[in-house]
């Protein structure tokens, strides 16, 4: 192949140029080497956050893309965000019971980015970080780079981050950079939290001057009634809020945002252009397009109905299949319970056999520990956003079997 | 708006969380200032490298997106970067006359995000790079978080970077992390560099043990014969190819490649997954969609005679209309021309007549100088892309106007 390579010794050809220093220590994680296991074709899989396929409005968001190519002979150029797009975000907010201005609206390629930037923005190698023992794994990617020290309060299933123990970290001197969480649908836990600690949590990133990172890819998605309003309705300076299109429209559009304080949107901007550059995507053009039309509401309606049909059904089948002493909560929002076994039950164990004998895939608690693999190793996250309904009760019929066993043994 | 925030006193409210210690000093770039006045609405801008947008393939692009939404029911969902697009960038580069594999080709959201993954790959703080004393200025912002130390070597106007400056800085002890070079159409000097000197780079990559990144976003816009083979076409261990769909495509597809060793793969998916998850875009779908009816032999005939027609009347209109103590280059590729004018005249002072006077804007050549404003302050970039070939020789011949004014003051 290379004429050049060809004359060296063995050795010398085998040397690889110096990488940066965290990135030799680089391994693919215990998630990662799971999903190898998960993704096989067949499986029938609890594992993921993704959404149902058969609900995507690919038509509309087709048409859309259509119009705008037709509509706008700019659409493939470079340009600045789309502010198009802002406006409706602006609205979506106004929806999730949030004032805020279009200059306070950061567009990006999905939350993932969101985190991302704003971790760039507040971190330094080696900050401190606050968020929870169970904590959405994008998160620790995103902060990874900084090597940060991570300070961790404990979630309860039922009420969600315990605000006190973030209280007690604060007034005993901890001035971490940012504290992260998902205040509703919470990643693994499915748990929301209530008015009362929001307002505490809030009440404290203000009186300790240390912001908050609100994580919210699952407000709009509520099967109970209006959730209560994000954080960032109680603050605009003290809060950064991290929005999504991927789980109320689709992934693969890759668009979100961040609601920060207008102060900052240069410098977010300047990371983002350093990342990719910044420009308006087809994307995003083609969302706001989507959007004018006002499907949303409509839309957002039928992802009520469908992921609420599928929690019933999920839980409904724990309740019948799981053994007596296991728990777990009903998320009003989001796509995922979080099961807790007997004691003794190692669900990272359970996983191999349950993919093997019945192909059926969840992913441990573990892998959510933000301490490495060693908390919640009896507990599970199981996805009901993508698995078609009529299979739900029988997947959860024969992990329960399993469960069973494992609870015995 | 925010109920809490009225109830603080002002000096509390206004303030901010703590940043990370390089954000505290961000500024907007001489260039972002220059870029507020190059914008407004009727100036005609040689200023920056945006290609034509009668050129851009909508409607084959528009039916691409339509296809796959209708083929493909998982088009909208998560998924890992789409194998079909690196088969058709395998393709690509063959036509470059670089063979490569599947396997060594890493899918990014365009060539700035494939300079910053690799600088995050290879930079730790304080890490040395080299560069050219005048270099694009994406690079610069790839690699400014990690407060790099520049070393720069000089380039010429008629044969690109001085390779043997290079040779003494290697000898001298110097290891930086990477060398970053345009070899074709050069940003911003339009120059493209001869096999001679890049198996001369690539010899020193390999003996000092360090990688270039070749950043090729030009090599396919040839407008004098096809170009001379890519570095990557000597090394594949040693070369870093970042390539992209902007210039040959759409920038708005956000779509571009890295090709790397295959070893380093699992590092930059796991840098990418920290950044924005890593997924199948739509866009990735649809430009491997497009690609597949084999469309871009055409395209890229189109867009070399166009843009090389708009590069034969903007070189013949400075024939013209600059004074003759100026001097230029005849791009072979890509879309920039680089004019140095007479030792006296200050381009950046000649900008603001420029666009004031004449409604004419153009880049001035400090901007592209690798130790802030210093060098090149007698000379422009001027891009030849992007203006309608009817209106390039009044455009030049008002900008020479002015620079003859200029050069007798």
């Amino acid at each position: 192949m290379s004429t050049v390579t060809t004359n060296l010794d063995d050795d010398d050809a085998r040397r690889l140029p110096e990488l940066a220093v965290w990135a030799r220590g680089v391994r693919r994680s215990a998630l990662q080497e799971m999903l190898t296991e998960i993704l096989r074709p067949g499986v029938l899989s609890f594992a993921l956050g993704l959404p149902a396929v058969e609900l995507f409005p690919s038509a509309a968001y087709g048409e859309a893309v259509a119009r705008v190519l037709e509509e706008d002979p700019r659409a493939l150029q470079y340009g600045p965000p789309s502010r198009a797009l802002k406006r409706h975000v602006v609205g979506l907010m106004e929806r999730r019971g949030v004032e805020c201005r279009e200059e306070q609206v950061f567009i990006t390629s999905g939350a993932q980015q969101g985190l991302s930037l704003v971790a760039r923005l507040l971190l330094d190698e080696g900050s401190e970080v606050l968020t929870e023992e169970l904590t959405y794994t994008g998160f620790l990617q995103a902060v990874e780079p900084f090597s940060p020290k991570l300070l961790t309060v404990p979630t309860d299933l039922e009420t969600g981050i315990d605000t006190d123990a973030v209280e007690r970290l604060l007034r005993g001197g901890a001035r971490p950079r940012l504290i992260y969480t998902v205040p509703d649908g919470h990643n693994p836990l499915g748990v929301s939290v209530s008015r009362e600690k929001r307002a505490h949590l809030v009440e404290l990133a203000r009186r300790y001057g240390v912001p908050i990172v609100e994580d919210d890819p699952y407000g709009l998605l509520s099967y109970d009634g209006p959730p209560a309003a994000p954080m960032r309705a109680l603050d605009e300076r003290w809060v950064f809020y991290v929005g999504s299109f991927s789980k109320i429209l689709a992934p693969a559009v890759r668009a979100g945002w961040v609601v920060a304080p207008e102060e900052l949107m240069p410098h977010l901007s300047i990371i983002k252009e350093a990342s990719d550059i910044d420009t308006a995507t087809l994307s995003q053009r083609a969302v706001a397009r989507y959007l004018e039309d006002d499907p949303l509401d409509e839309h957002l309606t039928t992802l009520r109905r469908e992921y609420g049909r599928r929690r019933d059904l999920l839980v409904g089948a724990l309740r019948k299949h799981f053994p007596e002493d296991s728990r777990w909560s009903v998320p009003s929002n989001g796509v995922f319970v979080w099961a807790e076994l007997a004691g003794g039950v190692d669900t990272q164990e359970l996983l191999g056999r349950s993919v093997r004998e019945e192909g059926i895939a969840f992913l441990p608690g573990g892998a959510f520990s933000a301490d490495g693999m060693a908390r919640a190793t009896n507990c599970m996250r199981l996805n009901f956003s993508h698995t078609p309904p009529d299979r739900i009760e029988d997947g959860i019929a024969r992990l329960g079997r399993l469960v069973c066993d494992a609870s015995k043994g």
